[in-house]
Formats: C-alpha cells, sequence, structure tokens
C-alpha cells in the first residue's frame, strides 16, 4: 500500500541531509506519462513559499509530472530567498524529469523561519529521480521521507470499481483544518477530468483532513495534492471517485490523529441536531479547539461542563436548554442539564483510551464527526522544548 | 486596599458550606445607599442563570443595593431549577438588605453543571448579611469568597482626582475575554450617572480584562461589575473616571494572569502597526489563542515562526513581508523574515522569567497590549484531573 501502487505513478525518498543526519528528508511521487492535478491548500495567511508556487501552478493548468515533497524545514517565513529556493527547486525536478517547471507541484513542511539548503535539496532531488520506482519500497521511502515528528510513516490504498486510490501523509503537531500541518498527496489510476478531480478532492478533504484538529493551529505549508494517471483506463462516476478519494484521506486523517504529537488518546466528536453538516463540523472543530475540553479528555474525565461552555463561546447560536452530551455513548447530561449516571462505571470506561463524545445541539439533520486527541503534559513538554 | 475602601460601601466573605469545606464561599459587597450600577458579562451563549438574571436587572434600572456572589458552583447548566436558585438567592438577599430583589446583582463561579446547594446560600447569606463591614478584613473575606482555584486573593484600591475606586476579581483558569472566568467588582465613592457609568467600565474593561487571554476558553459565567455610591461627593470628568477605573481593572488582570492556573510566566504581548486598537487586540488575543506559541513560551524559546504561523491564521488581514517580531526587546524577525542575533544571550534573557513578545504587523497607528501566561505541563495535569 503506497502512493505508487495506483498504475503509472513511481515514487522515491532519500536522505538530502536537509535534516542534517540520515534521516530521509526529500520526496518525489511522479507520475510516469503526464497526470491531471488537484490540490487543496493552507488558508494561513502568512502562507509558505511552496504554497504559493504550488498554488500558482494549479491555478495555470491541470497537467502535472510531479510533487516534490521535503521535510526539515518549511521554507516559510523566508522572504524572496525562500522564493527562489521553492522555485530552484522546482526548475531542477523539472530538468530531471524533462518537463515544464508549471508541470511541478512543491511542498515544504519543518521549522518556520529557516532557510531552505537549496544546494542539498538539489543534490537529493538527482539521487531520488534516479531512485524512482513502483514497489512498495519506493512509497514507503517517500512516505518517510516527508516525516517530521511523525513516528510512524502514514500510507493508504483504497481499491473500488475498478480503480486504485494511493495516499501518503505526514503530521504530528500544529494539526488543525484549513488546513493541518500537514502534507497529503494521493495518486489514483482512475480517468478523471481536472474539474472533477478538483471537486472530488475537495469533498475528500471536508471529510477527513477537514474533520480533523488536533490543536487548532492551521500551519503554514499545508496541502493536499492529488494526481491522476487514468493508466486503469477505468473512468469512476463523480461519487465514486469522491467515495474512494475521501476513504483514503479518512484513513490517512485516522493516521495522523493516531501520531498525534505527545497524545494518548484519539476523541472522536459527533455532532448532531446541528442544521446542515457543515455547522455539525464547525461545532466539533470548535469544541476540539478548547484546550480544557482537551485537558479533560486527557484525566478521562467526562467533564461536559466544559463542553457546554466551549459550545456557548463558539461560533454557532443554539439553545443550551436542548443540549445532550454523551461519552462512549453514556448519556450524561439532557435538555441542557446532568443526568444521573454510574460514574465509577463511566470513568472506567474512558480510562480505556479511545472514546467518542456525542453532542446534539437541537433536532436539525445536520451530523459530522471530528477527530481530535487529548491534550497531553508530553504535548506542552515537547512542544516547549527548542527545536 | 479593598472593594470596601471607598466610601459607602461594605463587605463581607463566609463559609456557606458550598464547596463543602471551611473554604469562604458566599460575598456581599453592599452600597449604604442604593448606588448606581453597570456591568459587563460573558458573550458565552451558554450564559449562567445569575448571568441572565443580572443582565435583566441591569436593563430594568440602574440603583442597586448589592452583588451577592458565590464561589464552588458556577450555577451554569442548571436549567429551570437553576433560574430558581438564582431568583431564590436574590430574593433572599433582598430581605436581608431591605430593598427590592431587581437592586441585587448576583454572581456564581465554580463547576458548571451542577446544582447550587440553595439552602446553604440562604443560610450563609444571613451570616454574611450579619457580618458587612467597611473594613480591610471585610473586603479580604469578600475577596476570598469567590476564589476557585485561584492561589490567592485580588484586590485593588485607586485613588485618584478626591474618588477612590477599589476593587476585587478571582480567575484562574478558563480565561479569555469576553469575558474569562472571571469575577471582578468594582465600587467607586465617585458620584456618577447611570450611563458614564457604563460606559466608563466598558472603556477600562476592554483595556484590561478583555486584553488578557490566558487559555482561550470563555466561561459562562464571567461579569464585571461596578457600583458607584457617590459618598465622596466628588464627580469626576468621564476621562477621570475611565482612567480610574482602568487603572484598578487593569491592576486586577495582571493580578489574575499572575495567579493563572500551572502558568510559570506572565507574556505581554505588545502588537504594533495595525489599522487601529481594536485590531491589534484581535491579533494579541488570537497570538494568545495558540496553545503552541503558549508552549513555547514555556520553554523560553524564541519561536518566531509559531508566532508568524498563528498570525496567519488569524482573523486580521496582514502583510507577512513587513512583519517584525522581537522577543524581551530583542528583535528576532523583521521584513518577515529572521534577523541573525546573540542566541545564548536571549535564551538566558527569556530563561528568567516574564518577558515581552513584540509583534509588529505594519505602520498603522493602532496598538495594544495582551496578558498571556504559558502553558505548562501543570496546566494540562490540573486541568487534566477529575474535579
Amino acid at each position: 500500500m503506497s502512493v505508487a501502487t495506483p498504475q503509472g505513478f513511481v515514487a522515491a525518498g532519500v536522505a538530502a541531509g536537509i535534516k542534517g543526519d540520515d534521516a530521509l528528508d526529500l520526496a518525489i511521487v511522479a507520475a510516469v506519462e503526464p497526470a491531471v492535478g488537484a490540490a487543496v491548500f493552507t488558508v494561513n495567511r502568512a502562507a509558505a513559499a511552496p504554497v504559493v508556487l504550488s498554488r500558482r501552478h494549479l491555478a495555470a493548468g491541470h497537467v502535472f509530472k510531479a510533487v516534490v515533497l521535503n521535510s526539515g524545514c518549511a521554507n516559510a517565513a523566508t522572504g524572496p530567498a525562500g522564493d527562489a529556493a521553492a522555485l530552484a527547486t522546482l526548475s531542477a525536478a523539472a530538468a530531471h524529469l524533462g518537463c515544464h517547471a508549471t508541470e511541478i507541484l512543491v511542498a515544504s513542511t519543518g521549522t518556520i523561519g529557516t532557510a531552505l539548503p537549496i544546494d542539498k535539496v538539489l543534490a537529493g532531488l538527482g539521487l531520488a529521480t534516479a531512485r524512482l520506482g513502483s514497489g512498495l519500497s519506493s512509497g514507503r521511502s517517500a512516505a518517510e521521507a516527508i516525516m517530521t515528528t511523525d513516528t510512524v510513516p502514514k500510507e493508504t490504498v483504497v481499491r473500488q470499481d475498478g480503480f486504485v486510490v494511493g495516499g501518503m501523509a505526514k503530521g504530528a503537531g500544529m494539526v488543525r483544518p484549513d488546513m493541518a500541518t500537514m502534507l497529503a498527496v494521493l495518486t489514483t489510476d482512475a480517468v478523471v477530468e481536472a474539474a472533477d478531480m478538483q471537486a472530488a478532492l475537495e469533498t475528500a478533504v471536508d471529510e477527513s483532513f477537514h474533520a480533523l484538529n488536533i490543536d487548532g493551529c492551521p500551519s503554514t505549508n499545508d496541502a493536499v495534492f492529488a494526481m491522476a494517471s487514468g493508466a486503469s483506463g477505468v473512468r469512476p462516476s463523480q461519487s465514486q471517485l469522491a467515495e474512494a478519494l475521501g476513504a483514503a484521506c479518512r484513513d490517512l486523517a485516522a493516521q495522523l490523529a493516531a501520531d498525534a504529537e505527545g497524545a494518548s488518546r484519539v476523541v472522536v466528536i459527533e455532532v448532531t441536531g446541528a442544521p446542515d453538516a457543515a455547522t455539525a463540523r464547525r461545532v466539533g472543530r470548535h469544541i476540539a479547539d478548547s484546550g480544557l475540553v482537551r485537558a479533560s479528555f486527557y484525566g478521562g474525565d467526562p467533564n461536559w461542563g466544559r463542553v457546554i461552555g466551549a459550545l456557548g463561546a463558539g461560533p454557532v447560536d443554539f439553545d443550551p436548554r436542548v443540549v445532550a452530551v454523551a461519552y462512549a455513548g453514556v448519556t450524561v447530561a439532557a435538555e441542557g442539564v446532568a443526568v444521573p449516571v454510574d460514574e465509577s462505571a463511566l470513568l472506567a470506561t474512558l480510562a480505556g483510551g479511545d472514546f467518542t463524545l456525542s453532542v446534539s445541539i437541537g433536532d436539525g439533520p445536520g451530523a459530522a464527526a471530528v477527530l481530535t486527541t487529548d491534550l497531553t503534559p508530553e504535548y506542552v513538554r515537547f512542544n516547549g522544548e527548542r527545536s
């Protein structure tokens, strides 16, 4: 299972020395023949140089040869020198792969505000191009090369309706939708038009990465890229495509949550009763923004009062008198007030690890699930260290 | 220095048993003669019963006899029973003090979702009324009776232009403007009209409590009350009044920050170059919302990249290429990129405790300072515990 599994794609990851040790830090995911591309980028106003460039390439055309990604340096807040470094990366990759620079997409992840060591990137690009392959180990090396504080690589493959979607992702902290500090590359051998690919990707991202909120911090570098080679000869319906991309993205998002910095458990926040799904998702994401709520997850404490407090401080209007809250299926509040529960049994359940927090805010049809993790002392220690 | 220091006010704090031990938990701040009142309340949609009632009383009239406050129970998310408990508190206080129930303001702070033990409150009210006094110890007992996780009471007195402002406050976690989990009562012996009092209080609160963001969590119960007895016979100008109230509020806000749950240092975020002061304050508050930035404060790490990332994810548009960032007066980034610094000297400076983070986002005239604290493992442990 790898980003190189769908027909028509190759990948490689190498140690270019950006991280300053022998760790893999430069990845290429390339289409054998030019592929249809789509992407979703961070909305952060301080978007990194590679985001600005890739966005421009997506606006100019929809046929792409490769995505080049590095870890170890975000190339964000690096000014004109950063723009030049991203451009040099593109140009060199295009020369190696025999295509126009505008057919390359580029992404960086790592520390903000430090210069990209362009000489190392250029040397690494030659090495990576030479190693491009379609085997599992090629895809795995690419997935490893985009890791920052991730402890494991994240990969996925979805086989459906005669075509295949492969994917890889990274992201362990600074993870919040629109986008998170995360990068993902999806590949498929389906036959797809560019506009359909973009629409399907946006739907898939909404339901997966945009439904993930680790620490409320959207980064400067986030991007999800997708490329379709058409090599399977299968032309899926729009819903088939969105479903397959969605399944791949949800799998990767779940892997991101499970590997979040310092987290000891993953919590699914299920919101129901909203006017529509988008509103439900906003409510869920807002609850996950609350450090107080996420600290109570750490303690396995069904502190629904904090959930109500977070709801009330959020962007969505609701009637506090109809709110219901359940932890792991056990209702602790209904119609806005406490419900008697077997506390010791519930605490024992919550002591066990991952759980679901269910919040109903009315009788509307809108529902959504948002993934988050607990806020732990380890997260603070980890992010308090000088990086 | 106490809320009972201005002429015409008395106060008391007693142990009513709401907290379940001998701790003080019920406070009255009363005007000897009916006083002009003003207040600012939380914008949390799940506002607690006492907030709803006090808001109603403020809307109906501007002459008040007392503010009654309890700790140990927020009386929030308590439904119709909570409304009845708040109303019973008011009525009993009015009977003891010989006034209309509408002349009483009421506030609660503590755990959300638990019922107010009204029998204990009613018994405590009798005791507190009997103990009302103008001495320092009376004011101090009231300030102690509103403490929750506060480790010290917060009191202030400002003497200016012939009149006096006294104040007390509480708030140690869930502290973020609009409002924070905080309560404050201000008293003054100035001669003031109700509308002027409300306007001056709003100005004072904007510059103090609304410029405080501990953990991004605005609570269900926050309120700042002010009462003017007129007993000094001095009628200050509007600017004199706003200045004195502002000084009192800023002093109390600084005390809140210094006593924030688990915090190891107070950080002043100075924002300059914004179009106006309100925008500068929004930017500063947003930076303080970032757990990643506040974790870097904990480590004494001048991680300005996270500041840029937080800025970019915030509500205010700006040009990343003009941003400058300084820690403790040492510029680490200018025109959006890194500036060479003596790192070891800066780290040594930041290791020392409180510091100022300065962020310039343009060349506008707007500036504001926002108080926050570091995010520490202790905060998470504290708030992860079952309360």
